[in-house]
């Protein structure tokens, strides 16, 4: 027999049997358990609120609601009789013995007419005997005065018996800290779990049954299949409970009990969690607006009283101190919310000095007709005959139960008042929503709570700390969209593959090499990086601006942002492309710089024409022409169809001076500003990407429009110019880009001389607006001035004959010394032989390398491939969109574009600092410029024999 | 006669008289009250704690410490007499009479044996009646048995009986809302406002006194001469015990009585306030390190009674919620703390029902002699006969006072029970250090408290909300530093004028004009700006830096940040710097566009040298060498000595990526990084002046020393490519900046021809490396290729006469449309007269235009000005300096470094946003290159008459 010192407030009602079968039957098909919103102010007068079950229930006859409204007593001059152990019967006190004795189970008769509140009174000092010795009950009760040595005011000891040998083995009072391996005697569990157990199992003691509960709660719901500890004895209660009721529909919820626990059937948790939709839609916007998660928790002490029912919102599940403003944040659906942060044992041991216990529902429904939705609850630390079964990722393994604590300094005490050897910390409390897949309107599943606590050791009070995180989730099955990614890409990638093929034969075509060798496999590969990378490119920018947009810009919720977690393979996605682009960028970048080019110099010695009879050297043509044509083809190299740093810097611009970064936030919010008191959550790599991508690129084609339509056609247009130079200064430029592929710019004056002086010069360049001259092009009165050339292999090896001797080195930079003299002469030689060459075949003076000109078909256009083969003639095909300038970054701008642009997120995503992103591009081109220029150079050098000292 | 229900504790000792001579003396000197700090645990036995005096006090004889600890009573069996309204005297009852009476003042005998604690007792259901119906004392007690009907346990009524008419008047008590305008009779100071003051002045009640000064308090201890409302009443008590004693040697702090008035005599309180440092020194780092400032509050609730000691840290006078480690970062020496928040009226209500007072005091002093300093507080709301004295910035005028509260709901009820009609809220709470002038050690004034009540009538309290700030501010005299500051600007404003005098003088004589006519007071107005832009600029780099060192750097406090208002000034000076800069700019820009240049080509026909039979025309000389040097020349036009660029985004990422941002925090820490978790106090405008403006100087500077140290050696060097090219070209350059003083740039081929073919090209370079022909210099076996020139009036005028006719417009960029030909050939003649006259006088051709050639004096160098004017020849000064750049951007650097920082902190103190700032910075540079580049490729194009075409 033991006693116990908790207030326990007695059940006394009815069970409605009629219930249970149902309940049975209800509940093996619907795991979606809604009870309706009861608080104990809206209970009738004859009625009393049930803690255990949350529900206003019916007194018995003859019964009145007690004064806190939570249990129901006898109406005056009515004994109570025990006819079983879970309900109360009445019966009104015979007229010969018509006041109740103290505990209200026997009638009495009082002495004089001491009563007072139906009940016996003695006067002051006096005590009342209502029982002989034997506890037999007396018929007149008596006043006896106290012995003057002990004081009279003793509390009337308020215990209940119980049956010896109620549980048959010895309780288990220890506390298990499975983290610190080791357990406490509590002095708590010692003082309350057997007799809380007895209470609850022998007289249904409401009270007595949430604090057997809470023991189990403060053990971490773990269970044993030996010993006897809290939840043990929790568990045997409850099945002996099995056969005679339940409550609220919840076959695991029974009468008198709290509810700790789902079943243990297996594949429970993911019926319970994924099955039945909540009946409540969010939406983020318009009338229907509704983004409130309203949460309420019942509140118990460690006692087993009920407090009162508390919406959950302040701080009361949040340890953190923040604002209101923050904190209520949480629980706007949609914004992610991590709070987290270091508090101080001493000031916990200040504010909780008792747990308090959280049953945690979420309020569905109108505001007449309240329901609550009970709140699975995962423990991360409960543990099953010594195994930790939450921890795995698999649901199907999980355990469910319910209510839980915050922080407990109690069941850690071996001594009621001493400090308490360990505390227990919830260190972790999760709230995740789950949305239904393929909704419209903004369902989701129960959401489920995931708690760990934290075991904290105590050493010295004052300067320990606990670190505490309140985190609230949005999730929804990722793998639809992981598939129409993966789709997207093999579908993608497969065209990558032909297109890359056609490169490659087109290729093959340009080298004039029919055999498929190794360096053909390797071209393969560049072009496919290339290919691939673009494939790779869309497909994550349109993951990135498919989340940005329907994200942010939907009204009902159909979709949520994957986790961080779910991020990681469009990170590696990212790293593709990012890669890939790389490699074609470089393989460009060599093929630009070893392009092969010469400047055909149309100028002929003037003497030689006006006089045959001098003998003497005509006076030499002058180089200038050619320096200046040089000189400028070095410069455009790298010009741009945008300015790059106005690029960043306007990318910058929007992102962190107009605030765009705060669209790739985890909320729901499309707002640019926010303000400082406002909460705000972290960000997500996708919308930041699709972001950052987005603006790129909607930046730069801005740009593009800009410089092709507006500044080309009333500013200048550099690659226009150049042709227009080439043609004043009667010089021709010859690319080739592949062995027998390139590209030519026709630049023979119309005037037959440009080697001149200023006044001839001007008078040129009058004529030719006045047109009093011929037109410009390579055909008479046309004007096309650049051809692609696809050239004759004999052509070729000619040329190729002739360029042999070119191979120069290179001195410093100084005009002043010319060091390099030695195999100059040839090189001079070589150079005026190329250019004769050229001239002649231009002029069709060389019969059996003779060219035509034609217009290219669409298609070949479209796939950049020539369909004829140059066998007997070379042949030029008309170009008037300059695309001499794929030599040059010019012509390369989207590569370029994109490059810059996962350059930048991909130094973001790896920093999560777009300044840092800005400034590391801005480098990387400015880089990658100086390395083209000066490689560039190098190769205009080489090729043409211009001194890089004029090349300035 | 009324009656109060407070429980007040009556005061029991004896006034030491002995102090309040002392005192009278004392403080008269000393402004600094400095009083030891006790708890009530410390008290000894025989002591209790004095609520008002903070002190531990000994009580009299045959008297014990009550229970509290907080007052003395008799001993058991003693009777309290009360001797005068101040003490308690003890005598032991009579035999007779053995037994006290419940009021402790009388002694009786007890009916039978009815003993409890010294006392009578009745049993229950009776009640004791010690004296008659008139009041007199009965020789014993007797027991009534009360009458059935009303209940028998009423609280024996423990008021106090005062003499009727303690006061003259009728007391007022209503509370007066001066914000509102308007006044709420208060339940509460009607029921207590009497009481509490008759209390407190005719038995000394402790309690009743502090009741009594909380409701002053709560009227904002506003006193007006003619009400007797609780400030009225309080100092009419207040001076009755004028003579009679003070409390720890402070005259204001009178016995029994809290502290509320600092005295009012005129200046007292800039002589509390600025007289005596507190002895204790701050220290930012090193061994003595000390940051911690320790305020404790003694605090009391509205009833008056002493609730604890509270050390002033945590939330206690921060409504605003933050994590307890950024409300300690409050009251970390140096760190400026600003916390707002908006909190909700319910919330408020809920815990904050009734008002706390608290008594604020600084810690002084080590572990064992704990010493407390009271905090002056300065109330704004506090009004002195309606007039609200502490508004105004005048210090004279000030009425310091002690005691304040952070919300009041209690006084603005009309009912007990009801809300509030009006609540009252801290809404500003400040607390302000100033710094002892030039201490070295750290030491401060005592710091004053400054509160702020606000008046919130209650309307809806659900959806009220009201806004509070928390602030701690550090202050140090700036006069002094203002002083320094605009000595500086004085002298080297002076020394501006002298060396503006010294430009325009040059300028007089480069243009040769003796006359001072308005436009040379233009211009010297013009170089005046410039200079006093520099000395702004330097002044204002100079004070930013010095805060930035010497505030972040130091170990013991002796300097203090400016407040943002007294950066005023500060912000001033930039702006005038950034304006006059921007003057100076354009000033410059517009010099540069409009320069005179002439292109003098060297170059001869051949055919004329080598035959000269032949009659016909020459083959003409080429332009094209002259079109490659101004297309040459028009490229360097905006380079500079560092990358624009790279400077921006170096600084940003100095700042935002590596954090040097957090430099201008306002805290003393020279940390890079912070927490995510701490506080971050807000942004000093000095110190991100100071900051922006080094960095930025500092990475120009290391550039120039990168771009002339390092990459004009090894890479390349602009300029000189440019002499290099005139020489390898056969041109030579004139350029005039003023009318009589220029560069002149000898270009002439040490090869006779240039004009020649690649061969030729090559074999002259060959030939100058191995220095087989002459030397590049104007003078023979000289290299001296750039001269700064005098010209003389006689030289300039023939210039000006030639070049009359060149005066062109401009058509369309593109090379083929020529469409401006009339006045052309007019401008060719112009064209080869002023390269024939030219030439002719470098060849010394024209003996009355001859010149001489010589070097500069080092001081004619330093002060930019030539003494020797040029009457009969021109001069030619050796320039190897290069300083014809003085026309380009190049060599301007210093204007544009110092226009570009200018610009940049210009925009960062007005956006407060360093990427805004960098954005727009860079958005200028591109605006003025463009600028730039487009005016002098215009300019160009009007003076050497080269066609706009080919300056590509």
């Amino acid at each position: 027999m033991a006693t116990g010192t908790l207030p326990f407030v007695v059940n006394r009602h009815k069970v409605p049997l009629t219930l249970i079968l149902l309940t049975y039957i209800d509940l093996l098909h619907c795991q979606l358990f809604v009870i309706p919103f009861k608080a104990p102010s809206e209970c009738g007068v004859e009625e009393f609120f049930d803690i255990s079950s949350l529900s206003c229930v019916r007194c018995g006859p003859n019964q009145r609601r007690s004064t806190t409204g939570l249990s129901c007593t006898c109406k005056t001059g009515y004994q109570s009789l025990t006819t079983d152990k879970t309900s109360l019967t009445c019966q009104q006190c015979p007229t010969d013995k018509p006041v109740l004795t103290k505990d209200g189970f026997g009638c009495i008769r009082c002495p004089g007419s001491l009563i007072d509140e139906g009940k016996c009174k003695c006067p002051k000092g006096d005590v009342l005997v209502e029982r002989d010795v034997n506890g037999n009950l007396l018929v007149e009760a008596r006043c006896e005065t106290c012995n003057g040595n002990s004081p009279a005011f003793s509390v009337p000891n308020r215990g209940l018996c119980f049956p010896s040998g109620t549980f048959s083995t010895n309780v288990n009072p220890s506390v298990n800290y499975a983290q610190l391996k080791f357990s406490v005697q509590s002095a708590w569990f010692v003082k309350n779990l057997y007799s809380s157990a007895a209470a609850c199992l022998v007289f249904s003691n409401l009270t007595a049954c949430q604090a057997l509960g809470n023991m189990c709660v403060m053990n971490m719901h773990s269970l044993s299949g030996v010993s006897a500890d809290a939840c043990g004895l929790f568990n045997s209660i409850f099945r002996s409970r099995a056969a005679a009721s339940s409550t609220q529909d919840i076959s695991y919820w029974r009468a008198n009990l709290p509810w700790l626990y789902y079943g243990d059937e297996p594949g429970l948790a993911s019926r319970v969690l994924q099955t039945d939709p909540v009946p409540i839609g969010f939406s983020f916007r318009g009338k229907k607006k509704n983004t409130d998660i309203k949460l309420h928790a019942a509140v118990y002490n460690v006692r087993g009283e009920f407090l009162r029912w508390e919406p959950v919102g302040g701080g009361n599940l949040q340890l953190c101190p923040e604002t209101a403003t923050r904190q209520k944040s949480a629980f706007s659906f949609g914004t992610a919310y991590h709070e987290s942060c270091d508090l101080s044992v001493a000031e916990l041991w200040g504010t909780h000095p008792e747990p308090l216990f959280y049953d945690l529902f979420m309020e569905l429904g109108g505001e007449e007709n309240r329901k609550l939705l009970p709140l699975p609850q995962l423990v991360y630390n409960q543990q099953y005959n010594g195994r930790f079964i939450n921890q795995g990722a698999g649901m199907k393994n999980w355990y469910l139960s319910r209510r839980m604590f915050l922080v407990d300094m109690l069941s850690g005490r071996e001594k009621e008042s001493s400090l308490p050897k360990v505390i227990r910390v919830a260190s972790s409390v999760k709230i995740r929503f789950q949305l239904v897949p393929r909704t419209q309107e903004g369902q989701v599943f129960p959401p489920l709570m995931t708690v760990t606590y934290k075991d904290v050791p105590i050493m010295d009070i004052n300067t320990q700390t606990v670190s505490t995180t309140f985190a609230v989730e949005y999730e929804m099955d990722q793998s639809e969209a992981r598939m129409k990614t993966d789709t997207a890409l093999g579908v993608m990638g497969g065209m990558a593959v032909l297109y890359s093929l056609l490169k490659t034969v087109s290729w093959k075509r340009r080298i004039a090499s029919p055999l498929i060798d190794v360096e053909t496999m390797l071209r393969f590969l560049l072009f496919y990086a290339g290919d691939l990378a673009n494939v790779f490119f869309a497909v994550t920018v349109g993951t990135g601006l498919y989340w940005l947009i329907f994200y942010k810009a939907q009204q009902f919720v159909s979709v949520l942002l994957p986790l961080p977690a779910q991020e990681e393979q469009f990170v590696t996605y990212i790293g593709c492309a990012f890669a890939l682009k790389a490699v074609q960028f470089l393989h460009k970048l060599i093929l630009q710089v070893s392009v092969d080019i010469f400047f055909i110099d149309w100028e002929r010695p003037r003497s030689k024409a006006t006089t045959g009879e001098t003998k003497r050297d005509p006076s030499p043509v002058s180089i200038w022409r050619t320096y200046f044509v040089a000189n400028e083809w070095n410069e455009i190299q790298t010009i741009r169809k945008i300015s790059p740093t106005f690029q960043i810097m306007a990318v910058l611009f929007f992102l962190e001076v107009l605030g765009f970064s705060n669209l790739a936030l985890r909320d729901p919010w499309p707002t640019l500003q926010r303000s400082s008191q406002a909460y705000i959550p972290s960000y997500s790599l996708m919308l930041r990407y699709g972001l950052a991508a987005t603006l790129w690129l909607c930046i730069g084609l801005l740009q593009v429009i800009f410089f092709t339509v507006f500044h080309e056609h009333f500013v200048e247009d550099k690659i226009r110019q150049f042709v227009d130079l080439c043609s004043i200064s009667n010089i021709s430029v010859l690319l080739l880009s592949h062995r027998c592929f390139g590209y030519y710019i026709h630049g023979r004056s119309v005037h037959g001389h440009a080697d001149t002086n200023m006044e001839e010069m001007n008078n040129n360049l009058k004529r030719e607006a006045e047109s009093l001259c011929g037109q410009r092009g390579l055909l008479p009165n046309t004007d096309v001035q650049t051809f692609q050339v696809s050239l004759t292999n004999r052509l070729r090896s000619q040329y190729d004959r002739i360029r042999e001797p070119l191979s120069r080195k290179n001195g410093p930079s100084r005009l002043m010394d010319a060091s390099t003299a030695n195999p100059f002469d040839q090189n001079i030689r070589a150079y005026h032989t190329m250019n004769h060459f050229l001239g002649s075949i231009i002029d069709h003076a060389h019969p059996d390398m003779d060219y035509i000109v034609k217009d290219k078909l669409v298609f070949e256009r479209v796939i950049g491939m020539e369909f004829l083969e140059p066998n007997e003639k070379s042949i030029f095909y008309n170009d008037e969109a300059h695309s001499f300038s794929d030599m040059l970054f010019y012509g390369n701008e989207a590569t370029l574009l994109i490059f810059d642009t996962l350059f930048f997120c991909v130094v973001d995503l790896g920093s999560q600092s777009f300044v840092l992103a800005a400034v590391l591009t801005y480098i990387q081109q400015m880089l990658f410029r100086l390395i083209r220029n000066f490689l560039g150079r190098k190769n205009l050098v080489n090729k043409t024999l211009v001194d890089e000292r004029f090349l300035i």
